[in-house]
């Protein structure tokens, strides 16, 4: 089994449930949607949504140059990254036993300017391709003007960890007889009917569309 | 319309996207299934998702007497909570025009334990209702060393805010000719066919969770 890549990253509460298998902190990194993106800036925390993207072990964030988040962090801040997928309700017999099933990856580290054209544009590619795979060949080359204006950041994905509860409710000996529905009730991200631009000519769904629309997203 | 509450809660990204009136952010918090909470310890910045519930104007949070998180929020940490909720994959026409359609609420504050007995009785309730309503009332009381066993803090909702987008996506206007699918895939939470735990006698589903299958959790 792997080890905590650091004394910050190892999960202390419930133990059992922490993750230290690169390949298994990754998966959850790249099914999240999205991920929330802490630092501090001078002496307070910040936390706030954002998009995210990983290629091989590097994790791109982007956003205007005028980002306040990206600017303290290519400014040098430590970032704390969470992405994080509920996948049940866990209905135990006793209000204690009650939780969720979760998947929740944690990165620590420190994220950069990507200023080499290249990269800059791959990372472009895998933010659009992280919420719908295959779209980006769909679409356009961005425009110089729109490279300029959009600020990527990138943050080695070394510190890494994840924790992780699955299974169904874990209830004390003596409540199982109580007369209460207990178990698990999934909970999943689901996506609903396309609803098409309003300046655009009826057009047939593309294939990655209709496939999302199974519920695979990746 | 009302103002921001303080200079870092006021949007400066799409400053359009800001709301500000405190029903509207209660209801993102309401709706939301957890949040993450960020805070900084010894200049570092973490962050976690965890269970949250709300109370008129305070914010209840809870785990395990040894957590962490709770005992540095509890020791005087400035702690951030973000509240997410993802409503659609904006899909433009250009790459640099896609986005996500959301409702975003951020708290700043400091949080305290809740010693009084009432209180966290009542906070444990709004917690287990937060997720599921009407299960409180379905289980039996909790154990004095349950609640013991319980840490809760409170954290009293002054600094809130909230970041919304919605509607089509933003094309400029020499991009509709594309001939490329754009729109809005709405994206939200569903719930499966509950899974009942493996040593409950078969038992009818309570009308709570008839209610959530039909996808109202609140």
């Amino acid at each position: 089994m792997p080890e905590a890549p650091s004394p910050r990253t190892r999960v202390r509460r419930h133990p059992e449930r922490g993750v230290y298998d690169r390949a298994a902190v990754y998966a959850i990194l790249d099914e999240a949607l999205y991920c929330h993106v802490a630092f501090a800036r001078r002496g307070h925390p910040f936390v706030l949504p954002t998009l995210h993207a990983r290629v091989g072990d590097r994790l791109y964030l982007h956003g205007a140059p005028a980002s306040a988040m990206l600017g303290t962090l290519a400014g040098g801040a430590e970032a704390c990254v969470a992405a994080t997928l509920v996948d049940g309700l866990v209905l135990a017999r006793s209000a204690y036993h009650h939780s969720l099933n979760y998947r929740s990856a944690v990165v620590f580290g420190h994220a950069r300017d990507v200023a080499e054209r290249a990269e800059k544009l791959a990372a472009l590619e895998a933010l659009t391709d992280h919420v719908l795979p295959g779209r980006w060949r769909d679409l356009r080359p961005p425009t110089e003007a729109e490279v300029r204006s959009t600020r990527v950041l990138r943050l080695d994905l070394e510190e890494v960890s994840a924790k992780v509860r699955a299974g169904p409710p874990g209830d004390v000996p003596e409540d199982p007889d109580l007369e209460v529905w207990a178990g698990v009730v999934p909970v999943r991200q689901a996506f609903g009917l396309p609803e098409p631009a309003p300046d655009m000519a009826p057009r047939p769904l593309p294939p990655y569309l209709a496939r999302l629309l199974e519920g695979r997203r990746a």
